[in-house]
């Protein structure tokens, strides 16, 4: 990946100093997501936000849907938004004003293109499927031609990206330090609880152990 | 609020049996959600998609930034698309195929306005915290004119709206349930960690109730 700080339209213009345009922090956000949020300008003019499973191989960022979606009809089309965000924490200033958030944040721009080889359509379910459940894929049952022909993946190359990182405890006025409020930060994340098995689950099959490691943290 | 289904543009067009227009659904993905993933069209006609805060009173949506941002120069001249997205958990599926999530989205097509009245950012900064933090307002130190005047809150009517929720376990191929795989759910949720103060913490200022009751299940 080669982040393209000098072209403007990813550009971070507010607060700058927390913007970051190398690779590695670019893609640990999109790893670290669960879902990105995807932008389309619709036919009639209007923007469009569809939350869409995504991961990541390398410089390439693949989309996951189906091609009856409005996002996969237009996408390939159209030039792309991708926002990724995951929110870290509550900044608890003195003053309302400086009260904050935590995040992480990355900004994509690009012109997705439909995945149509057969083989690539699988690395890219294999990639879905290694980030959102690792160790998954080995105990299931693999896709067949069939169902890979229905399965829509867009592809996009990682190259017009930014992103945005707030860390650390409130900032307050000066003036503010001496009030009597309590001030710091609450850190957030998402954890798995305890698995609910299918009810037509055929007796005998015990809970495998990637998904009891789930509930270690997730990000 | 009165979601127009008649309206096409927020029809559901992609598992319509997972689409909800009633305001219910709509307002609580809204509330749960930390943010919102707001998408507009740039001058350049491109889209351009911004996590933001947002807070809901009744059938108005606040959003929060600066008035320095891309968003809040454009968002005034122009419609947006503010989706939110909660992953509520992690659905295996004995086929790769059938994997996949839980979760609860809502998509608002509008056209904000800015906030110019101090009294209406004033209950919107409120709206935020109350949301973010709550009990915070109370045990903090007010926003200033000048503060007000510095904070940038757009808002909208939300009323072009609809929502999009998958529960349940996972639904398989008749052949496959006799598959040698374990099936079921994941549940995903966000929690707060323990607090830490701010190193000019003020010595004998106790961390208030408040954010000790964060520490419950928060989505």
């Amino acid at each position: 990946m080669s982040p393209r700080p000098d072209r403007p339209r990813h550009r971070v213009s507010r607060v700058p100093d927390r913007a970051r345009y190398d690779a590695e922090t670019v893609h640990a956000v999109l790893d670290a997501a669960t879902v990105c949020h995807v932008g389309v300008v619709d036919d009639r003019d209007f923007p469009v936000v569809i939350p869409v499973l995504h991961a990541r191989v390398g410089d390439t960022l693949y989309l996951h849907g189906s091609s009856a979606s409005r996002l996969f009809r237009t996408a390939g089309r159209t030039e792309v938004c991708v926002t990724a965000t995951l929110v870290d924490g509550l900044v608890f200033a003195r003053a309302v004003f400086h009260n904050s958030v935590n995040y992480r944040s990355a900004v994509l721009f690009g012109h997705p293109e439909p995945v149509t080889e057969e083989e690539v359509k699988r690395e890219a379910l294999r990639a879905f499927t290694d980030k959102l459940m690792p160790g998954r894929w080995d105990d299931s049952r693999e896709p067949t031609g069939q169902e890979l022909k229905a399965t829509a993946v867009l592809r996009m190359v990682i190259d017009e990206a930014s992103a945005k990182v707030r860390t650390g405890g409130p900032v307050d006025e000066p003036e503010d330090y001496e009030l009597p409020h309590w001030a710091g930060t609450v850190p957030l994340r998402t954890v798995a609880g305890e698995a609910i098995p299918d009810e037509r689950l055929t007796g005998g099959i015990a809970e495998p152990d990637y998904v009891a490691e789930l509930r270690g943290e997730r990000s």
